[in-house]
């Protein structure tokens, strides 16, 4: 007999009375308002080709790093979950099989936030009402599989049903945008837009580094061996992003959160070294690094808010890397200083008012005693919500805790997504609107915000600051 | 139509029902206890003029920069904020136009201490009953300022009407404590005494160091260019600070919490480098680490408490320090470590019953990692309350959550408000007493303490610690 | 008058109403399950001899750091706790004078753990229904010393009433295990097992290194001078460790986290350097780091569990360790770096599903930021509980709130005691019993986890896992 799958309308309110009618007032007030979702890695493709999704299998476990992380912790082989390997070296290729694997191992997500927005998905979004063991695998397994099939579940139908005004996109400056492009001439209404993610010609560590920044030169018809040719050749690609993609935001992805800000002689000459293949020691790291002021002086020019997510020391299990790729849920947070890392970058703009820098982290650390502090400074500065390991309800709550009472409600952005899991979309900002709006209910509970404010500020959480914020 | 201020009798107490109970009955046995301030930085002279505040602007705006770095932080300039240039240039100072503008951005700091602290001396101190917001500025702007002109405003009516006890004002070695004299010989019976900061002196990166400890030289008639006389200068104003200004503390605001314990002729040889502007680049950072050990050593001597405040990089942002000055806002804590750091003093003097070290930190991971562990064994060690950025409701709940459990109430030494905002000194101890009555209040909700044990704790913090501690 | 102590019920279970009956109900399914004590640093003598315990003051006081430590840190001398000194010097040896000190001073303790225990271990196990204060210090004393000569409170028989399963004890490689051989000669029923604890002769740094390995060569055979010899003689103890004395775990004291993974011909030089007392400045933790690559690769082989506890600086108060030696409860953890010291390691062992390496931390910011990231991936790592200074009602709850999301519960191994207070074993294991399904209850009040799975869970993290990881 299986177990009854139910999602309690008050989920992850806090449990106290009191504190729950009035985070319940609140959360009732947002729960309805759109998706804005500035930031993502799902698809474009999804949205411009409108093609049905594979199959249950390829839809939530062989591209959901967190899921197939935590099954692979537990002695699960990636290849049983039917994850790529790089040599072509057989894997399983079924996805029922793969799907009862799932199954049969799907209590070890208890208490994770994935175990959440599948939940919310099977619910929700597919009308599942079983939690999903061994025994019911094959019809659950069905169900989803003759749902994917209807129009309803294709890549449009959900992303209106799921009601998202906006939704950002990553690509890389190599990018034709061909997607975007596809969407914007179709006539579909949806909006979505990309962002401009320029580490693979930014980073001199990343394996094609040379190849395409070469690439950038022949795309825009710059001459990128010249410092100058390079910068515009990144301008240029800006503005076609801008164009042809409705971008508003770049997205730079580095392993710290070093800034420089070196004088015109000295940039040109790193990057002919850097480019000479010719770089000292800590000459990658400066480049990186200089790259971010650069960046930030382009957004100054054409209006870009400049994201930074750093800290992510990534693909760290060698064996993983060399058999499966990057990004197999083998990446690791480190301990990240921001407030000596980002000094050259905040003298330089810090007290810009027409630039936005958001900030992220995944050192929970830098919460109270570095970002909350910069933030309710600098004009220039805001800070992005909890980030991947701590895009979940204690990780929400202790991000609110910690950040609030320095830098406000008012230097945050709301919510993003960050997925690649286009179901878990609905979900995801549902965790965060009931998360804020139990921690703003405390502080009514509290009487230390009126019921009236909270309201505002609910509303403002939810959905005006990541509009302004992101100007969209 | 304007929206009400009120100030909820159960405000801040945790919202279930059990936990709120007791934490009501705690809060109520020590609400009305005297204000012990230990340590802050109100200007002796209010208290030895009793002069009239001057206006509602440049009592809660201009010198607050809890306040007016939020609103820069939103695009508000501080010129318009009426904080004054260095060069003199045009500022507002209407401050009038000064309050409309606080009025008008007043929502950005909700959620924030400054926004409770405000509601208190608001509403509790000058009778407000609507929320600031720019449809009442002007209405409240003249509230307070007619209340500014009554008798009962004046410094020395509120310091009564607060019921303090004693309060510590923090000076330089060089200052003649003439507020604190003519305080002495005005008969009025308000305790005011003074603390020593020698910063100024002890730390070779304070700007004007050589011309200051010249100074020093001159008032005490010391030989400040040799080792002993300086050292002798600083023992001469300690005991003038002891005489004269009712002293019972000392307070050393370093960079890090370095430090050092050098044979008498490396110090000899050390200073003469650093007086001779020949110091090595590490030199300046051993100088202050041997003064903390040298401030010990006099503390044995005369009895006086030795606060440490370390880990603030101060005045950070190179355009504001140029243009408005230090303490602007732009002070940012960064990672401290005390295990390393405190070593060669607490190898020195940690063991001794007859002294008194009270640590601080803006770094909360120390706290249930290096400073309970180090208060709960060193028996010259304390733990002072949370600092700066976290003497907030969550901010004071962390500190008791993680410093408890491995040092005990006992270790710890009562609440500091450490504040220049004079009105401000009852909302901060008000909070301070809340958020520890909440915690005891859980304490003894879920049957971890007794109550009549936790009524004995809640007057420990609130006063006999501090009182203790502080030798007052 | 003296005042009553009792233990609540529902002592540590969260006060909201419907969290607590949540929390109720799971704890009351796990309360009476058997304690598997898979680590701790009782004295195998008392099961193996069963003797009674001498005096109230040398079973609480005289042993116990935490306790000590706290009154030392308020003034007490510790020869006046009777803590021996080095040298023979005059301490206080009458346990009764001793244990009014202790009764004296007993209030510090509060809020702490050590309260808690200390109340469980009188109220439950020695029926005083008093709290300890001056006035009754004689009459409590003298109801335990009774106590502690009747048959049922010698070691044995208090074994089996606190319905220990199996307990574990931590012995060197140089332990003849005569104590495990006793008890498994008397017939005796408990199960005593050992755990191989090897830092004295893998550590170059402890103070008798060159003795120990030489001593571990004769017990062996070996020829320790060489590489080869010195690792077959581990190998050696280990094989006798589970032969002799039922062991299934390693455990591995060090400094820091460091791993290191030396070509063969690199560590053998190495080793080479460090007999011979020639080693360079980095040389020790380099060995450290090599000796717990080592150690995995043996567990391979013999399936022994690895545990490692890194970050505690250990006897750091000169003064404490000259007068009264090692672990005076001046021991400070501090910050310490998972995801780069383990990198060599699990890039040699990481994948391995047959090994587990079970980690802990003194430094809580690791939780979320490496510890969880690290064990939701690997399968060879496993998190253990909550460690010494966070062995604590908050410092659990912490545990759950940081791990749990990213690890999972599966990647977590139950609880360990790790004590040498026998008669605290119950205590702590019922109040990490008690947060783990007040922790559980939460998530059952805020629908994030369903009864009937949260019932499941809490048996997981009482019973099951423990047994599972630890083998036993």
């Amino acid at each position: 007999m299986s177990r009854p799958l139910t999602l309690h309308p008050d989920r992850l309110l806090p449990a106290d009375p009191t504190t729950r009618a009035a985070a319940r007032t609140l959360y009732e007030s947002v729960a309805k308002l759109p998706i804005v979702s500035p930031h993502g890695h799902t698809n474009p493709a999804w949205y411009a080709e409108n093609q049905p999704f594979a199959d249950p299998a390829s839809l939530f476990i062989v591209p959901d790093h967190y899921v197939f992380r935590m099954l692979y912790s537990q002695g699960v082989k990636m290849e049983d979950l039917g994850v790529p390997r790089i040599d072509g070296g057989r894997i399983e290729t079924d996805p029922r099989r793969i799907w009862r694997r799932f199954a049969e191992n799907f209590h070890v997500l208890r208490g994770t936030p994935s175990a959440m927005w599948l939940a919310h998905a099977f619910h929700e979004v597919l009308g599942i009402d079983e939690r999903l063991e061994a025994g019911n695998a094959d019809a659950i397994y069905d169900h989803i599989d003759a749902c994917l099939k209807r129009p309803e579940f294709r890549p449009r139908a959900l992303f209106e049903r799921f009601g998202i005004e906006v939704l950002s996109t990553t690509e890389t400056p190599l990018d034709d945008l061909r997607h975007h492009r596809a969407i914007a001439a179709s006539g579909w209404t949806g909006r979505v837009v990309t962002a401009f993610r320029p580490d693979i010609v930014c980073d001199p560590d990343m394996p094609r580094f040379h190849a395409d920044v070469a690439e950038l030169g022949r795309i825009t018809g710059r001459d990128v061996a010249s410092w100058d040719g390079y910068l515009a050749a990144l301008a240029d690609r800006r503005r076609y992003f801008i164009e042809y993609g409705g971008c508003t935001s770049t997205d730079h992805g580095h392993p710290t959160a070093f800034t420089a800000d070196l004088p015109r002689h000295e940039a040109e000459a790193l990057f002919r070294r850097i480019m000479a293949g010719d770089a000292a020691p800590d000459d990658v790291e400066l480049f990186r690094g200089q790259m971010l002021t650069e960046m930030a002086a382009m957004s100054l020019v054409d209006g870009l808010v400049m994201q930074i997510h750093p800290g992510a020391m990534r693909s760290q299990n060698e064996l993983v890397k060399r058999v499966f790729g990057e990004a197999k849920g083998d990446d690791w947070p480190s301990a990240t200083d921001y407030v000596h890392d980002l000094k050259p970058l905040l003298d330089r703009f810090g007290n810009e008012r027409d630039l936005t820098i958001i900030l992220f982290t995944l050192d929970e650390t830098t919460y109270s005693r570095e970002l909350a502090p910069l933030a309710g400074h600098y004009p220039a500065l805001k800070l992005g919500p909890a980030w991947w390991f701590h895009d979940s309800p204690e990780g929400i709550r202790r991000y609110r805790e910690q950040v609030t009472e320095t830098a406000g409600f008012y230097n945050t952005v709301g919510f993003n997504d960050d997925t690649r899991a286009f179901l878990s979309i609905p979900a995801r900002h549902d965790v965060a609107r009931r998360i804020d709006c139990g921690y703003l209910g405390r502080l009514v509970a509290e009487h230390r915000i009126d019921m009236d404010d909270a309201l505002e500020v609910a509303h403002d959480l939810t959905y005006r600051l990541v509009k302004k914020a992101y100007r969209l």
